[in-house]
């Protein structure tokens, strides 16, 4: 067990850059888990690197401290705690994790998500957690989609980082043309698309697509597509958000699994 | 044309109070609309209040500036601006609208909206939008809820703040009973509810109950409720994003009455 009391600490100068710096944290494979629930979740899938608790509230999480790895445990000073935290009133405890690395390809069957250039972090964050809730496979995301490992996309998802792959796609068109050349169906969210209540069935494998929320999907990734679904707007508004809009497509998916 | 240079200025002050105190804001009957999009709409259905417009970008918002009634039309210093606007990097142009206030019962039937103690601004505002997309009639919102005319809401209604009435309840179960008495079907949202692909057709006029992000609705909304239902989870996450839920749920109901 470690502690720590000074901000100027190169240990807590570390932790910054991970919690400031996008690059830093791909780097070094590490993200934030705030809080105890998350905390907890990081735990227990063995993936905590360093678990980092304010003095004050050492005894309250003794369970949590039990259960790292003694190496790894830093029992800090409240303001430097706070210093790490990205919401207003911090818990007490922290930890950064291991990410795990996943390749495009895998080789079972199932539903799919991808982002292109989704922008905002809550977004990224909420449509993981309803894969999760849906019992999706995993997540592509390309390289202009907002960090699905920064401190506000990984609260978010409440816990589903820890459950659902993601795919990080440097070549996204590339990545789909391999999913769709193997039998899997692209549908793309796409204003212009037919009806999404009286579209064709859709198979077994199938990988919903994302885009911009400003922007939509790129042109490359539209034409690429098995098919395009538009969700029906009878009323005034000219688009969904980008997470709400995954979401009906998603259960939109199921419905059609769990219903036969 | 008024011109403002000061931070000190008694009007600037009082801006100040409507951005950053919710009595205030409530107590004047106003709420902010920040950047040209949202200032357009607000010209567009005559609820503009106050003009506020950075003296570095009036030529830029020539057309605002002249759709408005020049009384109302402030130019101001660049940071007066920035210190009334919630983002980073606000536009140059903001507005304060006057609400309209909606009473309960309105007299046409159609698909309504009530919120339980959502805390999130992003939720209610999302929620809102989706609503405006689907063609829905009023939101029901009772004092537990986060502020709907805060700026956070605001934005993320995308506009929709400007054409789906919102309904303050201040007893949301009264307000709810007195629209099941009439013959509104109550919906609620809820863990232990049936399969939402497997329920019963639901009448022409019904109401969405979304409750608290972590506590779900209170005891009494669901034992009011004519329905209970569960959206499926075959998955890991036990939970949904409150917004996404009633995405899924608005949608749900939008596709029985579009499909007949």
């Amino acid at each position: 067990m470690n502690r720590i009391t000074s901000l100027k600490n190169p240990t807590v100068q570390l932790w910054r850059e991970w919690v400031n710096d996008r690059k830093q944290r791909e780097k070094d494979g590490v993200f934030p888990a705030e809080g105890e629930h998350m905390v907890q979740e990081a735990l227990s899938c063995s993936c905590v690197k360093t678990l980092i608790v304010s003095e004050d509230d050492a005894d309250r999480y003794a369970k949590c401290i039990e259960a790292a790895n003694p190496n790894d445990v830093f029992i800090v000073s409240g303001h430097i705690l706070s210093s790490l935290n990205s919401t207003k009133s911090p818990q007490g405890i922290m930890a950064f994790c291991h990410r795990r690395i996943h390749r495009p390809f895998l080789p079972h069957p199932g539903l799919f998500v991808a982002l292109n250039a989704v922008q905002d972090p809550g977004n990224v964050g909420t449509i993981l957690r309803t894969m999760d809730a849906a019992g999706f496979e995993a997540l592509y995301i390309d390289d202009q989609c907002a960090d699905p490992y920064s401190a506000k996309t990984i609260r978010a998802t409440m816990g589903s980082i820890f459950r659902i792959p993601i795919i990080q796609s440097h070549d996204l068109v590339s990545d789909l043309k391999a999913m769709k050349d193997r039998g899997c169906q692209l549908i793309a969210g796409d204003l212009s698309g037919e009806d999404l209540f009286s579209r064709t069935p859709i198979p077994e494998q199938a990988c919903i697509l994302i885009g911009n929320e400003g922007r939509g999907l790129s042109e490359d990734l539209k034409v690429l597509a098995n098919m395009r679904v538009r969700i029906p707007m009878p009323g005034s508004a000219e688009s969904l958000n980008a997470a709400v809009s995954a979401g009906i497509l998603i259960y939109d998916l199921l419905r059609e699994r769990m219903k036969g």
